[in-house]
């Protein structure tokens, strides 16, 4: 905010800007990305905001959302977003043979993932301002000639420049020359869409380049992009995704969303705010007052960030039950347990002997099943009730604590 | 002819060889091409010999017809000719733009030049055994589906291993990647024709390997190809062109034809014996023996030459009297002209007084005007007679003997 902009823009749509830019990690060219903030409000003209997305089965979580959010924030604003799905490689496969794992779609198969991309995303944007789109519509009736035009506009050294291609080139690794045209297609979507901004990831800077390129090669006014950082997992240091387990699904339980998200650093807790959360920038900047004057504690500002975004993806009655559910398990005080139960992170469907031999709770897997036999271990409900687990076979998915001989607790967090 | 083959051919198909690898620059590979030609005599099936060729109206000279010549020689040996015209480009443009100079063609336009090609190559080539095909017929139905399949054949290095490619790329010069795309489509046409042999010049080396190189990615029998070497010039020095004025132009005049190639040097005449001529390597060997133990004079050898050139772009009668005539220009003792009457070459079209200036009959302008005013300067014709040229500003495209003077003798060749 300390920046002097070069484009001023009036109170209402300075606000907005700081909105949008919240959290983002570039804006290119800021100044004219303002300016069309500026000529969109003065000639009541919404933006074309334009994201593209894979035809993969979607299973969305909350590192997918950043961007969707941004998207949001648009709508909110009055703009049309552009969800491209990038139907077409899929529909015809990688001509190189080489990525065996993508799969071919069908035209069936991509209209069943669009729909499961609609019954997420919508939970999050405003079905009345998007427009799905799927770039085989355009790129199924382009002709070689087409294709000619479309490469001409491009050369091979700004194309060898992208980070990846540069890397490969100079270590004589092979890149097949469809390679080079994905940047292309890419672009051309966005020459074909007449995007006004075009959202991506950071990885995608180059892509979306192409596309501000493409446009201008074309005569078309260029977009502006703006890249969305990726999100920190729940272990604060890597990147969220599904294979490193530090994940928060969107579709899972409302418990688990709740729970995870209770479980995050408070550092963590700021970063996932101002990129997830609807608060305004000016509500968050009062929040970190508060806590650091001690009148908030973080714990308060987590759990209402954790009932925020499981009520997005659930309901606000549904978020209510579950904070309350969580309250229960965790104010240990109220059934006289300890108050600082030691936590246990664990696979989902894991064998409870594995689990009670890895906790620390037995000095061996034998111990551990002789003490499960001997009814040694015990589950704790929220209630307050216990009961015996004593089949060292069965194996666990849920998040509860668990008891070991007399006074020996341990809260099992199921990732 | 001292290479030890890896395969062998009976007597008459090695001969065939012989006779196709004669003047020829490179086959590649040598061994697959001996062994087509002995497939296709044992199978009977003749070989899809394939050339491509520019879409623009030719006006073909002889430079052109040594690669003509070498797809007769396969027509002779019983095999078929592809004459490729290259309309696609030609009608679709240059999509970068560049080429201000290359006119987008009609289909109106390619036909007629089309049907040009033919009165001109049917001088040489057997029109039975020629397929005139048009590589807009497949390109024209590609999609961009089809051109990904294609480029996903072909690398971004092995394409910079292209001459000129690479000096452009070191030298920081832009490549547009359309340009990478032609090459792509070159080599697509050999799929689409399957063709068994490639001919073209020795600078159209990569792109014919890359029709090679395609027919494998896409599971087709590989062509050879056989490159044939630039014609050097009447200079004797630089590659026969038009711009250079060094050209023989197969629609010439028969004179034209018949005299320029008597002017040539013994040197260059075995040259054009080897790269133009119908005579086999058999009769070559012996006319150069009979040349070497003085049994035939070289003039009688670039005699033969030119009539057999004159007689294929015009008739035997015709190339008989063009003979004869020039014979009487050319045979000074019978007209009491001296022996060795010293040449002068001159660019078509020049003033007559700049030429007895430049020809060294007079030391000024002035002195060549007064000359030709007082009627010192007279056109000597085949017949003997001679006429006075006195008007020093007439232009002269003729070639004839000019005498200056009583005794002062000088050829004029019109080049």
């Amino acid at each position: 905010m300390a920046t002097l902009e070069k484009v001023m823009l009036p109170p209402e749509l300075e606000a907005q800007f700081q909105e949008l830019a919240r959290g983002v990690e570039e804006v290119l060219p800021r100044d004219e990305f303002r300016q069309k903030l500026l000529e969109a409000h003065n000639k009541k003209i919404p933006l074309r905001v334009k994201a593209g997305f894979d035809p993969t089965a979607p299973d969305l979580h909350l590192g997918h959302t950043v961007l969707i959010q941004k998207l949001r924030q648009f709508q909110q604003f009055g703009h049309r977003v552009l969800f491209l799905i990038g139907d077409y490689t899929a529909m015809i496969g990688d001509p190189t043979g080489k990525s065996e794992t993508r799969k071919v779609l069908s035209r069936e198969e991509v209209e069943k993932n669009a729909k499961t991309y609609k019954e997420q995303v919508f939970k999050i944007l405003d079905p009345t301002k998007t427009e799905i789109v799927f770039n085989s519509t355009w790129l199924n009736t382009l002709k070689l000639e087409d294709m000619l035009q479309l490469t001409g506009k491009y050369t091979v050294a700004r194309m060898l420049e992208r980070d990846d291609f540069a890397k490969r080139y100079a270590a004589g690794q092979p890149i097949s020359l469809v390679e080079f045209m994905y940047p292309l297609m890419q672009g051309y979507d966005s020459v074909a869409l007449q995007s006004d901004i075009e959202l991506g990831g950071t990885d995608q800077k180059f892509n979306l380049l192409v596309g501000r390129d493409l446009q201008a090669a074309y005569g078309h006014r260029q977009q502006c992009v703006m890249m969305t950082p990726l999100l920190v997992g729940l272990d604060g240091v890597k990147k969220m995704s599904k294979s490193l387990l530090n994940y928060i699904g969107i579709q899972e339980a409302p418990g688990d969303i709740y729970g995870k998200l209770m479980s995050i650093s408070d550092e963590l807790m700021r970063l996932y705010y101002t990129l997830l959360s609807d608060k305004p920038v000016a509500d968050l900047e009062q929040l970190w007052n508060s806590i650091a004057k001690g009148r908030v504690h973080p714990k308060q500002a987590k759990a209402d960030l954790a009932f925020e975004i499981t009520a997005r993806f659930t309901s606000a009655a549904i978020a209510t039950q579950t904070a309350e559910e969580w309250n229960k398990i965790h104010n240990p005080k109220e059934r006289g347990l300890p108050q600082d139960i030691p936590e246990y992170r664990y696979i989902s469907g894991a064998q409870l002997v594995a689990i009670v031999k890895d906790a620390g709770l037995a000095a061996s897997n034998s111990e551990a099943r002789r003490m499960i036999e001997q009814k040694s271990i015990y589950r704790v409900d929220t209630d307050g009730s216990e009961t015996a687990m004593d089949d060292y076979k069965v194996t666990v998915t849920e998040s509860f604590i668990l008891r070991a001989g007399k006074r020996k607790f341990i809260r099992l967090v199921a990732t």
